[in-house]
């Protein structure tokens, strides 16, 4: 249907329909001037983060339900960074008027299926047409009863991440390179063996890329991880002494850790948790998997800085130090390093 | 400066140091992934409203101080509007790689110069590139002990508005025909006195319309309530059974609270507060005020509804009734109206 039979009310109320089993706290959601809440914890969070067409994403290789999906998973990348629980969310839209009643649909599927999955509830927002293309903005409200900042590291602190590095930003280049749709939807709902006919189906079978042949099932991780990522809450935060999200790249990253904290830190490169996906391509391709995992951004892993010695699933990849910012490569050889990965502007 | 050379990040720690005078419940503000406050009041308000360019602005007649200060302002009307206290802040700012860092302060500075007014601290945001046009996304919080919603309003109540409708929307007619920008900065700071010989001196003296000569003087309310609306919350709410803000217009705004409280509507069509300005431009133009009025949007006005003899600054416009929606002219005629006004796609 168009936009223009459904308007912006029918939007509205379709959308209300499918945010049902509204919690107790929740005085007033969608279809009032504010949302209401009562929030019992003691510190609130909130954060906003903006997906907008032609900067962070592309529609020839992005689908609506994937869109819909990553503007709620990179704002709770943000709220677990802050060792927070995401809870209530807002989303403002805004939506070019040749776009059908469908594609929202399919928009407004992908973060209900994620804020399901993650106890979130939907509250509010503001949905408007839009000249140039379409406007994702989240706001997603969390609660923590202790926050962790950018600012606590502290000199001897073990530097961890939670996930492999890299495998966004070569899916990226990928999808850029292919400027095809994945038919993904949840990763967890479906398994590969759902996704992989489809693909084929679609004539997704194998590619070439550099002189080189590759299949889809071995790139599907990458793609994946840049389409869908699946942020994750840290387990234990009692002894953790700093923590940010990686949304620009391990570098820039670690840097506002530096600032914030006022320290340097030692990273060992051959530590870095490299996906097996990402090092075949890399090899195959003859490029360097580091460039991806220390500059590529949108890896949406956890960051932090704890007692060296802390029991963790993550992995210690280098120590805060008291000055100075070096990688360390596997022959010992130090170079310092600048904050480089994605810069709006720049 | 251009964009380029101070970056995201030189951009954000620009904005951070102009924010400063953080009050003590705001445990992290601008810089880390989440604002974290301490909520103390029982009821949190959220909302969230963008402004586009090209649908909801335009850079030919609107100046960036404006445009800051307006995102603001459109927020804290829909937190008067559910009875609450406007108090923290988040900006999303999609911004073309053209613009310079000058006007980007300007933005900014008419934003935080109503803050600093409202009492409301800027805690956060999102500062991104925008290859398509200036994108304003602005999240409100607020607080309230007793929050008043669209669903509160029963048959025998009286209508209120707080404020002249249909100013907005003809100036924003007049700003389109014109299409020069007016140099205001704050309503208040500045009089009219410092107005008039700024736009004077810009060739901004007398204009001609449909035949018929105008002064600046003669419009400048009209068109400032459309570049800077000034919402103001209620002084007493103890006695209000419903509310909203009028943004779209006051038919579809009035229709929205008895879809909610499902009720119907009585309007005196002469009852409605209509501007000097307003009356005397439409009258040389051959226009009828009521059109501005009734369907014109962006009053940023309250509509509440209360029982009919309560003491008010209001104005009483008509009353609630149990079925039905009619306007009601001078002679005591009688005519259906439908929620006709601004909806987005239609």
């Amino acid at each position: 249907m168009q936009l223009s039979k459904i308007g912006e009310f029918g939007l509205i109320r379709s959308f209300r329909k499918s945010c049902a089993g509204i919690p107790p706290e929740i005085l007033k959601g969608i279809g009032d001037d504010t949302a209401a809440i009562r929030i019992s914890k003691n510190i609130t969070l909130i954060t906003t983060d903006m997906l907008l067409e032609g900067t962070h994403f592309n529609l020839s290789f992005a689908t609506f339900y994937q869109l819909g999906y990553k503007t709620l998973a990179v704002n709770m990348s943000d709220i677990f960074a802050m060792g927070g629980e995401p809870r209530y969310f807002l989303i403002g839209l805004g939506i070019p008027k040749t776009y059908s009643s469908q594609d929202i649909d399919e928009l407004y599927s992908g973060m209900t299926g994620l804020a399901r999955k993650a106890g979130i509830t939907i509250v509010g927002g503001d949905t408007c047409a839009s000249r140039h293309g379409l406007v994702l903005s989240g706001t997603l409200i969390g609660e923590t009863r202790k926050i962790i900042a950018r600012s606590g590291a502290k000199s001897g602190d073990g530097i961890f991440v939670t996930d492999t590095l890299g495998d966004s930003a070569m899916g990226l280049m990928l999808l850029k390179k292919l400027g095809k749709k994945i038919p993904l939807k949840s990763q967890r709902a479906k398994g590969k063996r759902q996704i992989i006919p489809p693909l084929v189906k679609a004539g997704w079978g194998d590619f070439q890329m550099n002189n080189s042949q590759f299949t889809v099932h071995s790139v599907l991780p990458l793609l994946k991880r840049h389409l869908m990522p699946e942020p994750k809450p840290l387990e234990k935060t009692s002894t953790i002494t700093s923590m940010i999200d990686i949304s620009d790249g391990l570098l820039i990253d670690l840097s506002h850790i530096c600032d914030e904290s006022n320290v340097g830190a030692r990273i060992y490169t051959n530590k870095i948790p490299i996906s097996k996906a990402l090092m075949k391509i890399t090899k195959k391709l003859g490029m360097d998997p580091l460039k991806f995992a220390l500059k590529g951004g949108e890896d949406y892993a956890l960051l932090f800085t704890a007692p060296a010695n802390i029991k963790t699933k993550a992995v210690r990849i280098g120590e805060i130090v008291r000055k100075g910012r070096f990688l360390i490569d596997a022959t010992g050889r130090e170079r310092p390093f600048e904050p480089e990965g994605y810069e709006h502007f720049k």
